[in-house]
């Protein structure tokens, strides 16, 4: 029987033309967050079940792939549920291993420790266009700094970033902070226990607006006036620092002054040292999905490409998880599959480097020939660093060429038998 | 309960100092490649069952790490082995998905096809020093060209990439052909159904000697005069284009002439062709253990390293596993991890290529003063390129600063809450 020729389902086989946008986005991004003295590490792709199943990854969890025991380990008879028969799975986020991996190596790391982490994640997700199950993330995370030069600093990076990889798009970055929310929930009346489900609701505004986040809240039990008090705040808050500001006063301390000060002195500062151009607000709306936030959060959207492209925070408390005491930590993510999309759609192209040359030579032109012409060649590779693709010409060496062409060949050297019709 | 910080049993966390040296060796590897005309593609990590399982890859597929069905599909009650569980599992090679990938996508590609792919592959293997259950290939292949000059490109771009990345190293390229070993076998008498069996032997020449090798031939089972006569052959044969020529005549045609001179021209034009020192010889005892080789084999040794560092050859009967029809293929593959091996041994360091600047401020010096700080970071970088870290001043500075200048910090400016004590 024949093997299967397409990839598993919802994974991709990436061809020349996508790879090469990609390897130039990669080597973009670690250029400029290496500036920023970001380094480089690598974690396994496969993670321990006891972790990826912590209830660290929300939702995520829902969609691991998990690996099987091996050997005397797997116990096909005696399992009684299908964790019985897992040991370990693919990651589905680079959060969660770079927590192990700062618990694991802190010793030898540098504090703080400015991580980047470039890799493929994997969720079976339902497959849908332009959404894969192996998908490649890019994180930045600042571990062991616990004032907010971590936040400002990752949002100067990942801003320089975007600016280099999408040139000329304009883009958003939306701040906001998991205090502020609890507090504005606190002071409208939510119970403590009811904030989460009211946070899952505000989190649907871009979708229903705020007239139907507050029917929602209505339709779900809460109380009339706890709807009409949350959402008129909403509603007469500004966007700037200056609105930050005044939130203590406004909800009676419920957002403490310590907590409004620190996000006002991420806005300004990232607004006065930023070189490139971008909006900044306060979006006292935005939630983002994750459990383990613990303070700021922050998220980037871009003209002409509906979500976010960048997203990130503070999560001062997963570490303890595995070391049993906190270590503050802050990341920011920029979401690598949604950028290649807008890059592709938009018909980008990556600057080519070097010259590249095809030398073409005729069918059947003899071992002797054929060495005179590889000789030629590396001469050129080494004298010039020209690429120099040395093929067989085609029958039809018209559209041969043209193909070349497209692939960034300018220059064709044909060779024939003879070499005096060269 | 406190979550796992060990990476999983077998794999490993990489360090930023390693990291580096991986980055490095891929982007030396990837441009030496390109210079020759490969383009990058990418595979899926994950593969189906049904082809891991398809005995193209050997002992390998006993290593593979399985994973499980999800939803509906995963049967416990009904499953009655272990492979009734899994419908994917995680690659082992970067060989196979090859194959597997040109036969889904060979209608947009280029023919021939040269391919350049480096990632992870994994196998369950014991682990043991130096050896990891996840680790990197990096293969360039040619497929659909059935001349020679697959074989001699493939060497020359290996040889040229290992001369960079390994600079003054000496290193030799072995070069056999599975039909010339079969031709040997046949000329010495082996039945057709035993020559496998007297191949897995003569692959442990390095270790045991010609002696060993005519010893446990006749220990096999093997006739006294086909033992003999094998390794008498085997101990006259010279290593040089020469003796690959005088073969046809020394075995009675069972090396056909066509055999031995497709060999003899490959080393003659890579002889002729090279840029790079390495030492080319005809070794009528390397044998490779894949089943799916088909024709020429090599393998290259690195002086002060056992084993090999990278091999290849051709297998032309693996596509016509996915298509039904057979295309020639040929590859070479880096031992990635065996490089990075002894380059750290011999303390390897990257070449920096920009200037590295410490910022070191004092501790609560204040959001204003650490604005102004993180301004004059981001035109340093915008204005000269250099690499800057921002980081809080340590109370054992002088340590600080040697760990700084070991990850090649070269300048350091200190910032303290007065402006004039700068």
């Amino acid at each position: 029987m024949a093997l299967i020729k397409k990839p598993v389902t919802g994974m991709k086989d990436i061809l020349p033309e996508e790879m090469k946008i990609r390897e130039y986005l990669m080597s973009v991004i670690r250029d400029t967050y290496a500036g920023y003295g970001f380094s480089s590490i690598e974690t396994p792709c496969v993670e321990h079940i006891e972790n990826l199943l912590s209830k660290q990854g929300g939702d995520n969890e829902k969609l691991i792939f998990k690996i099987m025991k091996r050997g005397d380990k797997l116990d096909l008879g005696g399992a009684k549920e299908e964790n019985d028969l897992a040991d370990s799975g693919l990651r589905y986020d680079l959060t969660l291993p770079l927590a192990r991996y700062y618990s694991n190596n802190s010793a030898s790391l540098p504090s703080p420790f400015k991580a980047l982490q470039i890799g493929s994640v994997w969720r079976a997700d339902r497959p849908q266009k332009g959404r894969f199950r192996q998908f490649t993330q890019c994180d930045i995370d600042i571990l062991g700094e616990a004032g907010n030069i971590a936040e400002i600093e990752l949002i100067l990076a990942t801003t320089q970033a975007l600016s280099r990889i999408c040139p000329g798009k304009r883009f958003e970055v939306r701040v906001n902070d998991r205090r502020i929310l609890k507090g504005m929930a606190d002071w409208a009346g939510f119970a403590e226990e009811d904030v989460p489900a009211a946070l899952i609701i505000l989190d649907k505004m871009d979708k229903i607006g705020i007239g139907g986040v507050k029917a929602e809240l209505k339709e779900y039990g809460f109380s009339e006036e706890s709807a009409e008090k949350y959402t008129a705040l909403l509603g007469e808050l500004g966007s700037d620092a200056a609105a930050v500001e005044r939130l203590p006063e406004q909800t009676g301390g419920c957002v403490a002054q310590e907590v409004s000060e620190n996000l006002c002195e991420i806005m300004r500062t990232v607004d006065a040292c930023r070189s490139s151009g971008f909006g900044l607000v306060f979006d006292p709306t935005l939630v983002r999905g994750m459990g383990y936030y613990t303070g700021t959060i922050f998220e980037v959207s871009m003209e002409g490409f509906s979500g976010s492209v960048a997203g990130g925070g503070r999560y001062d408390r997963m570490i303890g998880k595995f070391t049993g005491s906190d270590t503050p930590a802050c990341g920011f993510s920029i979401g690598f599959e949604r950028i290649i999309t807008i890059l592709s759609d938009s018909g980008f192209r990556v600057p080519e480097e070097a010259e590249k040359t095809a030398f073409l030579y005729e069918k059947n032109i003899g071992a002797e020939r054929l060495k005179e012409i590889l000789e030629e060649a590396e001469r050129l590779r080494a004298q010039s660093g020209h690429k120099v693709l040395v093929a067989k010409m085609n029958k039809n060496k018209k559209f041969q060429k043209e193909q070349l062409a497209a692939e960034g060949y300018g220059e064709f050297r044909e060779f024939y038998r003879e070499a005096l019709k060269q």
